[in-house]
Formats: structure tokens, sequence, C-alpha cells
């Protein structure tokens, strides 16, 4: 039994199984096949391989975005001069990845808690009866304390007083000069799986090159310096347009790294485009245009709680970053030759339909191919063929 | 020699190989092999092709978030009646995708930087020695200055002034009318793959629709304006229990898209739920229930800065995007076939050790299939068959 | 012809078709053949299936975080003594993924909008020609009146008077006790594909734990209280340094989870580094050193508008979460199987070169491999051979 297996063992060791095949000598089907098989080769090196580079293995970054704006704006209301520095402009003030740029604004001064007249268009009244006292709008700013009053023929509200009046925004906007804020954009990535940092200060991108530089999509297209002006520009807005109702901006920074190459070659591309509607589709922009928000600055003056209420309108950019690395690895080269192999399988089956349904010498071909077995008569003379090979042996 | 590589090579092309194979007539093998087969061709079929859709490749979104809430709140507290706007309860104010709606909240008013005795409970003391000078807790409010004080029995801390005392959680929570508030959400997304942009204002989402619209899982599910209150009840909380203490909430924003499809078939759905326990499973909720954060309000009085101190209770709202989109590409769909067929080998594989090894016939069978070689004895007879072969040519 | 086709689909059935092999018995290329195929299989099922675990498939998480710091910081400037509390030190204070925490600044008091000196070294003159009346700098804090003031020697400007003057940074930072502020990391983390949802406070993190825990990599590797100085240490700076002019860094929570096991395995790695250079890189640091940003605190003193300008050096710290899970699924391991067989068909190949074109017995193994058709000549034989056959049949 023992001696048996390490029979069986070395006869399986030392011998080794390879089909048979039919060599066909037909220039129609060779050609045919040929032709297929190349094709197939074809894709598998050209597309998979060098094309897609289906050898790699691909990782997506993990990033970190630092933003910090410059400049300084100017405002003259009413003769009033103002100048506007990044306190004043940018909320959030730490730098986020996404922030605002105040472009026009409506300022409501020195409302606290009181009553008042609602604002005309909204609550109007001709008697008490009209104002249901405790009611109140999800879109209004009081609460309506059953009082219609006849001045403004609006019912009277418990609110912030006197009633923002946003009805007219200011145009050209307040603040255009936003046009030459400079915007310096840090990012840092992260591919965990490749353990590869990098930063958007390239090489060659060092201090002295960013004091001076702007970034320009052909001339400097790595400098992490950005003026507004040209954000809004390429983005598809014009300055003017998006600075009265506001807007948002998406930078889009674009890692797409083969990793198979020296890491200095890993850049960022900058894209921008606006979000919902630019402008040019009305469909989507109908919906909502514009980007704005309110804030408020609290005082106490007189022993009491006041506030200015700032309508801020500006421009909303959200710094997006797309990391995607991709590096040679033994995994997904096998699997891509495996299964490059597999379909050379499916072009044998189209070769084989090919010679065994198509071709005038088809059952010549079949008969070169298959070997029949039908069992009860030949199982027999098989048998003894096969004593007669065993006994050979 | 070139004669001879243009014959190889015209050899090489007019031909073509085929491996020749043994067609097995048995009703037993036929039938298992066949099911093999189907079976594997169903799987690939059906599950690979229809059901993963293996034919398509991915690509996940990049996105940008915009939200507004709208709504006024009351209070009455201590018989004063306060207004609560859209400024008062949100932050941060910029409509981020990750922000907090006040609910409840105590306030300290007028702190300013002096000495004054810590709260009973921490920093208990009976003589001076307890307290010693310049020590502080990392949970403290300030600095002990050294002294006991005799009145409250804790020791004097330099902090601001008077200290926040937040042992008692108004209940029920002040701002019940937050319920009523509602949400906007603005969604930007983009599969930069494939080039394809959308935003959650699909078609049919026009401004009519938007101004008198609420989100309804079933008969608004793409109305983009939430209700706080459905928001929380969808959540798994109810709001009351939710308001007191805080809590945080995720809104996942759904995109599957089969791009294969008409874009307008590419929408959301929105997903809610608790984040960090939602009450129900208490085992993670222990360790650090509810939401809070406290933030100062600076004013100058006297000539002294001062500060209001909020702790505000609130629920955090995290708007989460998950973008997946699909569509035909080459190259799966051929290395799901390929792979497919390497399958099939696989069937094959186990139909001959069916063949071979379990059926009574098997060593017919094996005689048919393999063709023997041993060497030195056989080699002799086969030059001299091969010989006459390629006379015979 | 139905007879035929029930008879062809019955043929069809019943048959099955497999290769005929010759079964070399060679010890050299039994060996070779055996090794490599040997190695084949290793690779798929050590490699593909064991180490990189290419049965299972994938998802990314969604994630959530919400932070909290804890602690108190002194300052003694100019006699003054000053506490912090985290509603000072912190940006934005509502608990973000991204923060920063304050370790240095530069107040500039009593601001308000006017006309004052620029600093010098900026807008340097002689006389008023060298002032442009209503020029202005991009860096700069304001714009030119047109006069040369005496005193200074530089340009008068209409800007926020005084003029901050960042020249001298204060060293040793002004909040050295912010080393022992501790940061407490909430995560949620969401696997959608999978419908798992994580928390970091896992199995063994409970309220107890976690009021006396502080995170250390080996002893407390999932306690989620974090100490500011070791958070700093960890990252590769030293807190005297980094605190002086700020930094950036980030925290990164990795989820990798095998959901095979159970899903309390399933548990997070927090990794730090510093983000745009740690002092050591000297290349990548020199470009943009440090982390600050300006924020101003407004209040009206005698019916003005003032505010208070603080430049405010820190530590930004960027919560980064990565999460990868993987499970079992039967499409990889079938595609797996497939491609494996398919690398098979390749060992064969190999074989086959080195059994056809190296050995000295190549042309015997030719002979037995390969069946030679030319046509014409033998298309008559064969023919008649068929007939043979089929009438034996």
């Amino acid at each position: 039994m023992k001696r048996n297996l390490t029979e069986a063992l070395s006869d399986f060791l030392f011998e080794y199984e390879t089909p048979r095949q039919v060599l066909v000598k037909n220039k129609q089907v060779g050609i045919v096949c040929r032709l297929i098989q190349l094709f197939v080769l074809a894709y598998i090196i050209g597309w998979v391989f060098i094309y897609e580079k289906g050898y790699q293995v691909s990782d997506t970054a993990i990033s970190s975005v630092l933003t910090k704006m410059k400049g300084v704006g100017y405002t003259k209301v009413n003769d009033t001069e103002r100048v506007w520095d990044v306190s004043d402009y940018v909320f959030p003030e730490q730098g986020d990845s996404s922030f605002v740029v105040m472009t026009n604004y409506i300022l409501t001064l020195g409302q606290k808690q009181g009553k008042c007249p609602s604002l005309p268009g909204r609550h109007n009244c001709t008697s008490d009866k009209d104002c249901k006292e405790g009611e109140h709008k999800r879109t209004g700013h009081g609460k309506m304390t059953g009082k219609c009053l006849d001045e403004t023929k609006t019912c009277e509200i418990f609110a912030w007083c006197p009633v923002e009046n946003d009805h007219v925004i200011p145009d050209p906007p307040a603040m255009m000069s936003a046009e030459n804020y400079t915007l310096f954009i840090k990012n840092s990535i992260t591919f965990p799986q490749f353990r590869v940092v990098r930063s958007n200060l390239v090489e060659g991108v060092d201090s002295n090159y960013i004091r001076q530089c702007v970034y320009d999509k052909i001339s400097d297209p790595f400098c992490p310096i950005f003026r507004l002006g040209d954000i809004v520009t390429m983005s598809g807005f014009t300055f003017p347009q998006i600075a009265i109702q506001g807007g948002a901006i998406g930078i889009l920074i674009d890692w797409t790294c083969d990793l198979d190459w020296h890491v200095r070659h890993c850049r960022p591309v900058y894209n921008f485009h606006g979000l919902y509607g630019n402008g040019l589709d009305a469909d989507e922009t109908k919906a909502s245009v514009g980007y704005n928000f309110r804030y408020a600055k609290y005082y106490m003056e007189d022993s009491e709680e006041k506030r200015t209420l700032t309508k801020v309108f500006g421009i909303r950019i959200d710094i997006l970053v797309r990391g995607l690395a991709r590096k040679f690895d033994i995994i997904p080269t096998l699997t891509a030759i495996g299964s490059g192999v597999g379909i050379f399988g499916v072009a044998t089956v189209v070769c084989d339909l090919v010679l065994l349904h198509l071709l005038h010498q088809k059952d010549f071909y079949k008969n070169m191919k298959f070997k029949y077995t039908t069992m009860k008569e030949e199982v027999s003379v098989m048998q003894n063929e096969m004593e007669k090979n065993s006994a050979k042996e």
C-alpha cells in the first residue's frame, strides 16, 4: 500500500499532462484565428496594460486644506467711507476649506428685542382681526401681537426690531474691490496605502516664488495663490454678476498620480466650476439663486442687548480634493494576465465555431478534433486495447 | 535561412491549433457536466452581469453642501420673553454641511476676569490648606488663589466670574419651538470620471415646488426642505428627549446612480440616523450623552471686558454625502467574461474528476483521454513513425 | 426535422467533451511543470486568498466627528493676569473635526476706522509724492491718503487704526499651559454596504474609563481623550517650538476592519502627523511656516464701532477618518478562482514551451501532441476514414 502511494506520487511528480491538439493547415481558418488572437492580445497589452494600467492598484487620498485670504476692501455708502480687512469679510475666520468672502451686504443697525411693524408685503392687515395673536409664519421675523398698525397697514410683531428690509439688494455690489483679493491654499494629501505624503507646495514653489506669483493655468499652474476675480471667471461667472447676490464655487484640486514614476511628478491640477448653476443653464438656477446668510454682532448699550444684523451676500468657496494614486502591484497584474488567458479561451471557442460549423470540410475537422465514444460496443474493444497497453508497460 | 523564416511565418499564420477532445457519450457524466456548466453560465450571466452589474466601472462622487435654516423661536424665562432668529440659534452661521441648532441653553451673564468662589462640589474646603495656590483641575474653571471662602465652603478661584453653574439643565427645554424650524439643503455632486454633475434640486423641483413642499419619505422624497421635528423622529429620537441635552444626527444623502440610464434617474435618497446612540442601544450611549458646547459673546462695559457665556445644548446635524455611479465599460466586461471562462475551466476539472475517478468505466475513459509516453522504449518506435509521417508530407 | 432537433438536444445533453491529453513521463519536464504549477497554486492560495484576502469585497466608511477641548489657560502679560477657557481659545467653538487651539497671540486693542501712519517698513516715504492717494498694497492694511507723516516717515493710511504691529511674535509663547489641555474625540463611522455602524467608544470604553483615562499608544490605545502636548510630540514637533508660530497637525483615525470576524474587532487606530512639514524636512517648511489667522471682536464704545483684533497663532488640528471594511463575498472569490485557473493556463503554456522547444526529444513530443492536417491530399484519405468510422457506429 505504502509502496503504491510513493509510486503514485512519483508518477504524479514526474509526469506532465499537455493537451493534444490538431494543427489545422487551412489558410482561411488560420488567418481568421490569428487575427482574432492578435486582436485579443492587442486588447490585453494595449488597452488593459498600457492604456488603463491594469497592472496597478489604486489608493485614494486623505487630505487637509488650509486657506488664507489677503486684501483690503473699501466701501462708500452715504458718504461714509469704510475699510474692510480679512477679519471683516471672511467667514469663518480660521481658514477652513469651505468659507465665504463677502461681496455685498445689507446692514440693519441697532436691533433690539421689542415690538414693531412687520414689513409691507407680509402680514398685511386692515384691522386687528387680521393679526392673530401668537401666530407666526415660518419665513417671518417674529410673532404677531394681535395689533394692526395704522401707519404701515401691517401687523405688529414681537421680534428683533427694527425688522430687516432686504427687498432691495445694493447694485452695484458694495465691495467690487473683492475682485483683487487673493486666496492662498495649502493642501496636504496622504496616500496611506503607499505611505506617500505630498503638499501642493511642490518642488520649485519656494517662499521667493510664492511672494510674487499668481496662479495662471498656463504660466503658473502650481502657484498656490489665486486672485478672486480669476477664480470667478474660470468658474464661468462674471464678477459683477456673482458679487450682487452671491454664489457658490468649487475649487477641485485633482491629484492623479502614477507612483511608478518619481514622486515629484505627483502634482496637483486646479479646476474651477460653479456649483448649483453658473447662470448658463437656466433650469437649475431658477430654483435657488445666489448665496447669502445672516450674522449678528451683539453688543450691550445702556445695559440693553442690541445687535447689528448683516445679511451677507458672498462667494462661497468649497475646496474639494480628489486624490487617486496608482502603483504597480503583482495581484492586478496577474489577475489581468489570468483574465486575458481566459479571453484567449473565448477566441479559441469562436475559431472552433468557424472550423466546425462554417467550413466546407467541417466534418473532416470534426473527425480530427473529436474522438467519439459510445459505450456498450466499444468498451470491450477498448478494454482489450487497454490491457494490451498496460501489458506493454 | 530567409526562406525558412518566411515559411515558418506563413506556417504560423495559416495554421490553427485546436485541442483534440473526447466526446464522451455517457448519460450520467453528460447530465452532471451540463448541469455544472449551466450553473456556471447562470452564475456568470445572472449574478455577475445582471445582479452585480459586473460590466460596469464605478466612480465615487465629490460633493459640496449648503444649508439654510428658517424659523423663529420663542422663549419665556422668568417672564422675559425673547425671540430667536437664525443668527441666534445656528452655529456656525454661514450654512455649512455640519452645524448646530440650539434647543436649550444655560446663560451666565456679565462674566469678567476676577476672583470668586468655585462651585460647590468641586474644590470643597474647610480651611485655606485645602486650596493650594496656583493649582487647578483639568475640568475646573480656574486657578485657586489659596483662600477658602466661609460662605460657600469652597476654594476661591481666579476665573471668569461668576462661575457657570450647569448642574441643572432646563427641563422642559427652552426652545421646543425648534421642532418647526425647517432646513433647506443644497447638494451638488460631481462624478469626475464620468463628467457628470448633479444637484439635489432634480428635475421637477423648481422654485414653485420648493416654496411650499416639505420632505416626506413617500409623498415628497425629492423636496429639499426638511422639518427639524421630522428629522429627529426619522432618526429614532423623540424631540423633547433630544432637545434637553442635545444630540447628533447624520443625514446621509445617498446617490447610487446607474449612468447607463438617463442621467435624470440619478437622484438622491435621504437617510436619517442618530450618531453615537439614539437612546435605544443603551451601551454606547452611557459613555457620553448629549451634545453641547460653550460660546461667549464679548462686550465692553465701563471699559472692562465682559462676556455672556452660553452653554448651548443642541441638535448637531452632519450632512454626509455618499455618491457611487456605475457605467458600462469594456474592461470589467471582458475581465468578467475572461474570469467566467476560467471558472468554466474549473467546471471541466470537476467533470474530469467524476469521469476519471468515480465512474465504473474510468479506466476506459482514462485510456481515451490520455496518451501515455514512456521514454526509452517508445522513442525509437515513435521516431520511426515520425519519419514516416514527414516522408508522407 | 423535429426529430433531428430533439436528437441533437439529447446528444448535446448526454455527451461531454473533455480534452485529450498526452501524459508525458519525463522527469525533467514533470518536475519543472509541477514546480511551476505548485508556485501558481501557492500564489493563488497564499497570496491572493490568505495575504490579500481576495475573497472579500471592500467598502469605505462615511464618518462624523465631534470634538471637545477641556482645560484652562493662564497668561501674565505686563502684570495683567488672565484666565482663558475653552470659549476663549478654541475656534470654532462648536466642536468640529477641524479646529484651532490658540497658543500665542498678538492683541491690538481699540481699533477703529480712521487715519493713522502705516507701519515702518511698508509705505516708507520722504515726501507726500511717495504716497499716491487711493493706492494700496495687496498685503497692506489700508488705502493711502496721500500724506507723508514726519514722525514715522511712513505714509498715512485710511484703515482700522492703530495698525497691528506683528513684527515681534511673543517668545516664549503666551500660553504654554495649552500643553495640558485635553481633547475628547467622538467618531462615528458607517459602512453603508455592510450596514455596520461603529463608534470610537468601543466595547470597554465606558463613562468610568473615560473619566480618568488619557490616550497612550501602548497602555490606552482606545481612550478617546488626548493630551495636547502628547499629540504635538507624537506628530514630530516639540511643544515650545510649535506654540510660538503655530502649526497644523493631522490626527488620522484608521478603521481597517475585517468584518468576517466579530464586529467588536473593528477598532480605530490613531495616527498623528504634522501637516506641511514638521520642522525636520526643511525644504517644504520654508515656503510657509506656522499657522495663524486674525479675528476681531467688535464692540460699541461711545456710539462708535471699535474692535479688538487678535492675531491668533495656534495648533490647527484636522481629524481625518479613513475607514475600510472587507467582508467575504462570492463574486471576488469566484473571480479570483477563475483568474487563477487562467494563470494555470499560463503555466501550461510555459511548460509546453520547455517541452516542445528546449528538450532533446522535442520532435517526439511535438508528434505526440499535435496531429497535422494538410488539406488537399489528406481530405480524401480522411473522408474515407470518416465514412468507415460512421459505418462502424
